[in-house]
């Protein structure tokens, strides 16, 4: 009995795990897919990803493609910050051996090769909206929809989903695009998103609506 | 093998899972512990969080008599709210069997005997935080460290542990005095919440701790 | 040489007071018109504000026509809040002449006809959207347009400007239907505005405009 | 009759302008003094506000001597962000001769010194708190008053007294630290401020409170 057959049959019947659905106008958001993660010289780079960036990559293309709104987040942990208790919780952020190595590693993979006007947030905490202006983005584009891909599935992706949904965007998250260190914690929380904040959709389905949706004038 | 000892030890390697530990200045928060969690005529109900309520209660007493301030949270759906998104991901918000059914069930438990003076916040979302003055208390009192009790462990627990972390508050989620409609979602959700956002403590320990500490002036 | 003519000159000058024009989707909120405005028992109710709620009254008219969504705020302090630096800097949230006084005082006034649909938020402080879920339910309509009405044009319409101007939504402040306790207080307020958040725009070409736009599906 | 005789008196008389005062933890964020400020080759560079610069002087040496935080905002507009409500506002943003010119205009005036552990945030509105993690970092160091000096006071300042206020913190402005392209919305915007959010204080005042409090541990 996996996590997600368990914890889905009973939340279902409690009354989770509804469709919030494709709205009319998406936008991409692409959470920290950068060279710490896709780097074999990083602790990070163990975790594989290298498909969860090829689904980003068709993602991208699609929404590119259409005129869809594309953004990227990273991290890049400010020794202030960290001082308190979101470094004693955290010690990866003050580590030489993972984020807090070297700049160089919070840099985006080239392979996503962003343009001039997508924007690119340095994200304090797990989600893309804590922090930075990124909702104020999306107003002014209309934006009612927020497709997310890239890293990890326990932490940002998750916390950029609850985000999103709370301010009652429909929140799409792509199965194949999405990545954790732990193939465990993957799946449980791939599980809660899809009961609680975000519809988990496959990469075809995400692809078809990004194609064939009107981009925003 | 569970999903505590898989996740954790790879987590742990990463660089996760440290300790926020214990602040100066404690406040507590019940989140949900309405009558629709704790009634046998809700289908909430069947959750059997009356060990978690005893919890919660032992931790009460340990702030009220030390003098801490003490916070409640409770959900009643509005029916404009819950038209988009997140009534669309979440049923049962309109649902009459579940929180959707007669304000009464949005009542908390008679048992925790709320004071005037602890303010009630009728949340919104999962955290305490969203859509809520709730910070602003905090501030007020000078607040470093949350004490967090109530449900769900998958849900409103782990959303206000985030937003108290995010915040660089010193987050304490008493292990006993939570709970959630799955016990597998509990626990894996307890797991995540203590490698990312918030130390789990055992009610013993927080009790002590609140025993110990000065309330503001 | 009036606030506007001096202050509009420089800032113009300087690259302040576009336009923001109006936008596809418009929703109405109407600040504070509750019977501590307008009820002669209250000190406010010297602010002889009758003709902003007559203003306000077409404008409701208009966007009820047309469909457009409508929201109301309110006040009513906490006394747990203000024993804060909010209470110290705002006596007059615990007056029992003014905001502080009877509950009752903070009903919206009935000429309002507040419908069950109409959200009322109680907000703390004197933004909209400081404090409660506000701006999820206009994501929830894809409004991208905020006609705002009502009182104290320094105070709660100038922060509810600011911060659906920060969101990058079209913010509206209808001229003839908003007012302040002291009229030198709204002059240069409604130049401020002008110059920095939303465009000021006179009663009829904003009920216009309601009227040509259609409301969301 | 000036703006602060006439709208002090009303708005006393209604229960404005208390005194929050100063508290136990204060720190320091100096807003907005950029080269784009101070430098002549800038159209801003005619505000004359190397007072406003002398006196924010007094204020560091003050805060740290003491050993008190110090943080620093400077704005640098996005070109995506002002496509939207915001820069159809503010036309300065994306004007060569103001803000938007070389981002050598976006940099501190190099008299202020600022070192390696006091954080500069890029903030994207008025407010040093909107779109930041500014908040998190002063419940790190148990921060629970915030002295404001910089520019401008019809603008940022205002603002950021507002947010200070709004989380119930002290809000302190220093009178003398800070200054506005126009000197009548300087003054008119000085007394709103002291009337509704932030306390302002004479430079004296604030560097004897500075020098009298001891620092976080």
């Amino acid at each position: 009995m996996t996590y997600n057959t368990v914890v889905r049959k009973l939340y279902t019947e409690h009354g989770f795990g509804g469709r919030s659905g494709f709205g009319r106008q998406p936008a991409v958001v692409v959470i920290d897919l950068a060279r710490s993660w896709l780097d074999d010289a990083s602790l990070q780079g163990s975790s594989r990803l290298e498909p969860v960036l090829a689904s980003t990559l068709a993602v991208l293309k699609a929404a590119r493609d259409a005129g869809h709104p594309v953004f990227f987040t990273t991290m890049r942990p400010d020794p202030v910050d960290i001082r308190g208790p979101v470094g004693r919780k955290l010690p990866h952020m003050s580590s030489e051996t993972t984020l807090g190595q070297a700049d160089s590693m919070a840099e985006l993979d080239p392979r996503l090769e962003r343009r001039a006007d997508e924007p690119l947030f340095v994200k304090p905490r797990a989600s893309a909206f804590w922090g930075t202006p990124f909702d104020a983005y999306l107003t002014a584009r209309n934006i009612d929809t927020l497709v997310i891909t890239g890293c990890s599935t326990s932490g940002c992706i998750r916390a950029t989903a609850e985000s999103a949904h709370n301010r009652n965007l429909h929140a799409i998250v792509v199965r194949e695009a999405v990545g954790d260190r732990s193939e465990v914690a993957h799946e449980a929380n791939l599980t809660d998103i899809d009961l609680r904040y975000a519809d988990v959709e496959g990469l075809d389905a995400v692809v078809a609506y990004l194609r064939r949706t009107r981009a925003p004038s």
